[in-house]
């Protein structure tokens, strides 16, 4: 990844709001910015971008890791053993260390979403006026570089294989863990075999039923599939922290007439949008193709979330495709394209797939089938 | 779980200190108080405890889920689709509008490490007094309920299992990853299989090798185990958001001399610990019997972290078994014990195990064999 040019940008981003010092507190950047991540973050964490030098505040039980994976320019470690009593006990001390190098008055930029309060009094107890990086840091990462893209696919790949592993095990009686642990046990062997020194994230649900279905988040639990049902399933894989996800409405048994209909819309749906998709519009006018079919079949009110999503280190990311978003949509921008429809009694339908913006058009990065009859299982 | 006394007690707390509202935005703190854990907090949740009543703002995908499961008074939903753009349309507009039903200079109750900075400028925008909660709510956390208990008691049984599943596949050639799948195959489907209706979190790795087990925290990748190697296999795992753990080093082949000896100073310590911990000894002081084993054998410099820590919805809760923490153990808290030397060159060893403090000692919640001759496979 290129962490140099990232600096870089945010650098230029700090120039121009003449910011001379930046806290970096939101996980997710603080990986996109220095190539570390850790495994839980009870022990805080703290990224500090200078006009000159990175600075990566980490526990000492991290150090090693930290040297391992963060381009930092300097690890400063907190210590929780006598041995090292006289040396830093704390992520605030250092922090207080770090940032009283600085003259009052100066401008301290950090993300207002993600720093905590306790941090942001102790920068303005200095004096400090605090500047807000979140939308520039969003946009940054909205756009994404080659070497990204390459880990989105290959994350496609793997949600494609694991999804289909899954599915191919639906069945009566099979429990929603069951479902997704075919899935999951797919994904590790093949990460283990072809994805040497590779991280691996995932997130796996499948709700079935009327009534989970109509829940668009929601954890597996141990409900067993009925003889005819209906379940949305769900898988995002991160390879190296990059995220790719694919969902699919299916049934087991047989659908109702309402079920088909509602089925056929969301896929319908899903399908207008991707065929729309392009360089150049906005991701309002992407949402708004998705609802027109709703819309046309009067179900609109059964509509619960926008469009998609961006997708990358995060979850969700921008940019959002939403009825308010006037974003011009842009190359290499990576998003999650899934309109669902939500029907007390009937169920929740919805799919989900992944592409990438190119020149030409979009290049789709999960695959699975799409269509009514090969979702019958 | 006895959502009313945890709201009683918070309240009281309240009223001890004059605050007249709480915005809870730690996500395991609004599943403690509110029965609610989200999948995704890329749309922002708010918990407010008021005098009378308890608000909780969630996305309108969430709302289904929501009153399924939160125990909050009212739901404040935010909508993202045109349909609904009378309505509100972010989380920010329901924040605004419940705290601009309190009088200038209200005392506010928040989560100085927690609340974001965007909404504490808010709060103080209004001329709102902020007031930390932080310890009264960790130190709510660190004694479980007898439900809590249970819960815990049961994840042990789970991790006892899925760790005993991985371990029984230890062998040369087989990746970090594969080895933590076996674990998870055997968690999914017992889970599946005996506890209905349940949701299912967890946590594994397995650093492999000397450079690898050096680094406490770090994600399994695809390395596989050599012919003499050794390995520090982790495992958290939550039912119904409830966690133990349990951790084993151990060898595929044979270990050095000094890999032996290491081995058995870290089992040793940690035994010790885990006889000495009882109600009325200080965290410091489980600590230190711990480290005098290290001290004896001249290893303390390879000390990274402290003794151990509590858990429970959290991954790492107080009390923390650290030098410096002088609180005194009390019933009901739970722990994880779990001494830990990382020497260059010859390997990392830490056994973890979950202990719940009882009046009359201590109950072990996972099992599985800690000497060296079990854990040579």
């Amino acid at each position: 990844m290129n962490f140099e040019k990232r600096i870089y940008q945010l650098r230029e981003v700090m120039a121009k709001k003449e910011v001379t010092l930046s806290v970096i507190m939101n996980f997710e950047n603080q990986y996109y910015f220095s190539g570390f991540k850790a495994i839980t973050y009870s022990r805080p964490i703290v990224l500090f971008v200078g006009e000159q030098n990175t600075k990566l505040v980490v526990p000492s039980l991290e150090e090693n890791h930290a040297k391992d994976k963060s381009i930092a320019d300097q690890l400063l470690v907190y210590y929780e053993t006598p041995l090292h009593q006289t040396q830093a006990n704390s992520y605030v001390e250092l922090f207080e260390e770090v940032i009283s190098t600085y003259p009052e008055s100066s401008r301290v930029g950090v993300e207002f979403s993600a720093l905590p309060f306790e941090l942001a009094r102790r920068l303005r107890d200095k004096g400090y006026e605090l500047v807000s990086l979140d939308e520039e840091i969003i946009q940054m990462r909205a756009i994404k570089e080659e070497e990204e893209i390459e880990q989105i696919i290959e994350s496609g790949k793997l949600v494609s294989l694991s999804l289909t592993a899954s599915l191919a095990h639906a069945a009566p009686n099979i429990t929603e863990m069951e479902l997704d642990q075919f899935g999951n046990t797919a994904l590790f062997l093949e990460v283990a075999k072809n994805h040497p020194n590779s991280t691996l994230d995932y997130f796996v649900m499948s709700p079935s039923g009327i009534e989970r279905t109509n829940m668009p988040h929601v954890f597996s639990n141990t409900r067993a599939l009925g003889t005819n049902d209906i379940i949305i399933h769900s898988r995002q894989v991160g390879v190296n922290g990059y995220r790719a996800e694919c969902e699919r409405t299916f049934f087991v048994g047989k659908p109702t007439i309402e079920q088909e209909e509602a089925f056929k819309l969301a896929q319908e749906a899903q399908q207008a949008a991707l065929d729309f998709i392009r360089v150049g519009v906005t991701a309002a006018e992407v949402n708004e193709v998705a609802l027109n079919v709703f819309k046309d079949a009067n179900v609109e009110q059964y509509v619960r979330h926008r469009t998609g999503h961006g997708i990358g280190i995060g979850l969700h990311e921008e940019p959002s495709l939403k009825y308010s978003n006037d974003l011009v949509l842009q190359e290499n921008m990576v998003f999650c394209v899934e309109p669902g429809l939500y029907i007390p009694g009937i169920g929740g339908f919805r799919h989900s797939d992944t592409v990438i913006l190119t020149k030409q058009g979009t290049q789709l990065v999960t695959h699975y089938p799409s269509k009514l009859e090969d979702l019958i299982l």
